[in-house]
């Protein structure tokens, strides 16, 4: 499926909340971008496993520009599980066409090591040379049942309740495998975590679309409690709205 | 406390979801604007009772010029009781003072007749000639313990669940009060109630701030699932954006 044109005023907006607006940083941290759509009541599909529209066409290809900038693409297990996205980059600047080169590398946040890029989207993207195979963070290297030849396992510190640390994990991200940036895409899980991530999170880039999808779907919301923003802009599109931040120190 | 100027170009941009808009319109059912102002993960405040603030001092002066607007404004009695609010209207056009005359009359949706007009702001501005007195909807005339002289009390019918018809109440209201138009500003379980009823609701004006305040807020979301909108417009303020829509006819 091919994508509508980028709106012209897209990439002046996003300019200030991407990678290359950081660059000269010799952070030892990539840069982070925590990117997702929203309804209006924050739910971002309809229900579990549920691949729900939200958003314009014209967001999509926001996405895939938004992909172009970065070097590598973090969902949670539970959305590979879920959704089997292919997370390649189908935008290509005028003139040029997209390319496996072009699309950041996939990191599947996957601590028990669930997912199985063996019959993926990924996987097929990755053999069509439209995509790049997949990084996929484990807890214990020992644990995984099915190692496949084509993606890459690394193992992360976790807590003792089994999370990553997410500072430490995106430190690792950069110096094993030179992701200067990164973007998360989700899900809820992931998003709701970085959220109160200053330390991590570089920018923040939120569709939201003019719906309401209601109480019974899966939820943005931080547990943590109230998360205040700073370099707050918004973009109008068609009929959705598109919110650039940073996130505040607390 | 005194509010900052309106800005210029809310006018233009609200115009088509005021009653205005409707006029000459013979309907029996008053015009009805639904409007509140949320966090990006849809909550009205931080917790029940807790006043919190969401956006920026020129969206309180919107919701001021929408209470100009409309004849009567409706909230449920959880706010009446967690926030005591004032519900008068404190903007006038330039070169005029806000009087009790340009204040909308406040609608208490208060079933079970919890909430006393005595002691309240609502009662302090009607002292001071800067509020309109009440009407208070309560299911059984006869059930009402404190009647107070100064508010007007009226019944509507319910449902076996005790729920007031929405539109029926509306009509009520109009064929009673001669309210022709009415605004709606909450809480979270009216709003999730109208947000599912194209028939009552002939606007939403929603303003989005630009923070979060945690899973633990208060929360607008339909219970009935999705929710589609039309004749959507974004506005965008200095930090936050305003949505004005109409409720799609499912």
């Amino acid at each position: 499926m091919s994508l509508v044109p980028l709106k012209d005023d897209l990439p002046s907006f996003l300019y200030q909340y991407l990678p290359a607006a950081a660059a000269g940083n010799a952070s030892q941290k990539p840069f982070v971008t925590l990117t997702y759509a929203q309804s209006l009541d924050s739910r971002i599909s309809k229900g579990k496993g549920l691949r729900t529209t939200i958003s314009h066409p014209e967001t999509k290809t926001m996405t895939h520009y938004l992909r172009y900038k970065h070097d590598a693409i973090m969902i949670g297990c539970g959305t590979a599980l879920a959704d089997d996205p292919g997370l390649n980059c189908k935008w290509a600047p005028a003139g040029k066409t997209s390319s496996t080169s072009s699309s950041p590398r996939p990191v599947i946040i996957d601590p028990q090591g669930k997912w199985d890029f063996e019959g993926s989207k990924m996987q097929q993207l990755f053999r069509e040379d439209a995509g790049k195979p997949p990084v996929i963070v484990v807890r214990d290297l020992g644990s995984i049942l099915k190692r496949h030849p084509d993606a890459t396992y690394v193992s992360a510190p976790s807590s003792p309740a089994g999370r990553f640390d997410w500072l430490t994990l995106m430190l690792l991200l950069k110096s094993e495998f030179g992701f200067e940036s990164i973007m998360v895409e989700g899900g809820a899980l992931v998003i709701n975590q970085l959220l109160s991530r200053p330390d991590v999170v570089d920018s923040l880039i939120v569709t939201v679309g003019a719906k309401y999808l209601g109480s019974e779907g899966v939820e943005v919301s931080p547990p943590v409690g109230e998360v205040n923003l700073r370099n707050v802009q918004w973009w109008r599109g068609t009929v959705d709205t598109v919110m650039g931040a940073k996130l505040d120190s607390r």
